[in-house]
């Protein structure tokens, strides 16, 4: 599974960007294609996107969304260092009463296909809604599930074993390098 | 994006299987690396597994599962076309108090990785979580999220335009060929 195995590992959190690096909103639209060729349980299709490309509007949205918990000495990329788009996924409560895990499955079509355009990104669950509400003038029809920032990344990721004690939490090294422990195959697959 | 896309398209709903083609535990234990090597919200990483490549436990576990909910005169693949394997997603309470979309992220990954490898499959959340439990004598810390079910597919499935008059639900045609009606992306990208 070469081809697909490169493309889950190199999609990682990533949280630094070359701001520069311009994103087309044709891009995210090829990018949204992918989530709408998904699956979506029983076939509902009750998710909604934004789309933002333009440095004015990245910025607002920018300041509703909280960055890398774990990491309490840091308030997120510096400007220049910030992520060139953003796709707002949404659920459309005028279609169904849940979106399932249609949400997850979108996200992953749309990082994946993010990283085989050389891209990267992050996924943002804690986001300030009532403020990124305002900011999109959004219907209260649509629930915001998360937020999927995107740009041309600017730092490594590894992926490390948990360490002795279980502890999950990623950290960075003095020089930067974004380390992210993963619990073994041993301890995921049971029986 | 064709690699990426190629496979997207091709990982559709299956439900009939040429169920003679038998799927080894390597290959979902391959599957499932896929999955952990996906991303995780907070990296809470709360997601387990249990595998069932082995036909009495595989008759076992379809016996609880709800097929083609739309498919009004249809309960599902007869013998010899049903799944070859199973994955068991499950939710280990004893870590975390949600998995956020980590299961529609992980699922994802499962299923472009099966579809990679020429198989495919369905995801399954209408489960008759109580009698699956029982068949796989479940820890009550363990909560069933979904099962997804695997083999070499038998049915072709084809994406269609939404009619009309907007119905969603997938239908079969006379010659058994299962048709998918998917939102336009004009109609999920907003603004």
């Amino acid at each position: 599974m070469c081809m697909l195995k490169e493309l889950v590992v190199k999609n990682r959190s990533y949280r630094r960007f070359h701001e520069e690096v311009r994103i087309e909103r044709g891009t995210l639209r090829q990018l949204v294609e992918l989530a709408r060729l998904s699956s979506s349980g029983a076939n509902l299709q009750s998710l909604k996107y934004l789309l933002s490309a333009e440095p004015e509007k990245n910025a607002r949205i920018f300041t509703t969304l909280g960055w890398a918990g774990y990491l309490k000495d840091w308030d997120g990329p510096v400007e220049r260092e910030r992520p060139s788009a953003y796709i707002v996924m949404l659920f459309d409560s005028a279609i169904a009463k849940t979106c399932f895990w249609d949400h997850g499955i979108a996200a992953q079509s749309i990082m994946l296909g993010a990283v085989e355009q050389g891209l990267g990104g992050c996924m943002f669950g804690n986001v300030n809604r009532d403020e990124l509400r305002r900011v999109l003038d959004l219907d209260e029809r649509f629930e915001i599930l998360m937020v999927l920032a995107l740009g041309k990344p600017k730092e490594e990721v590894r992926l490390v074993p948990l360490p002795p004690d279980g502890d999950i939490r990623y950290y960075r090294d003095a020089d930067g390098m974004h380390y992210v422990p993963k619990r073994s195959l041993e301890e995921i697959i049971l029986g």
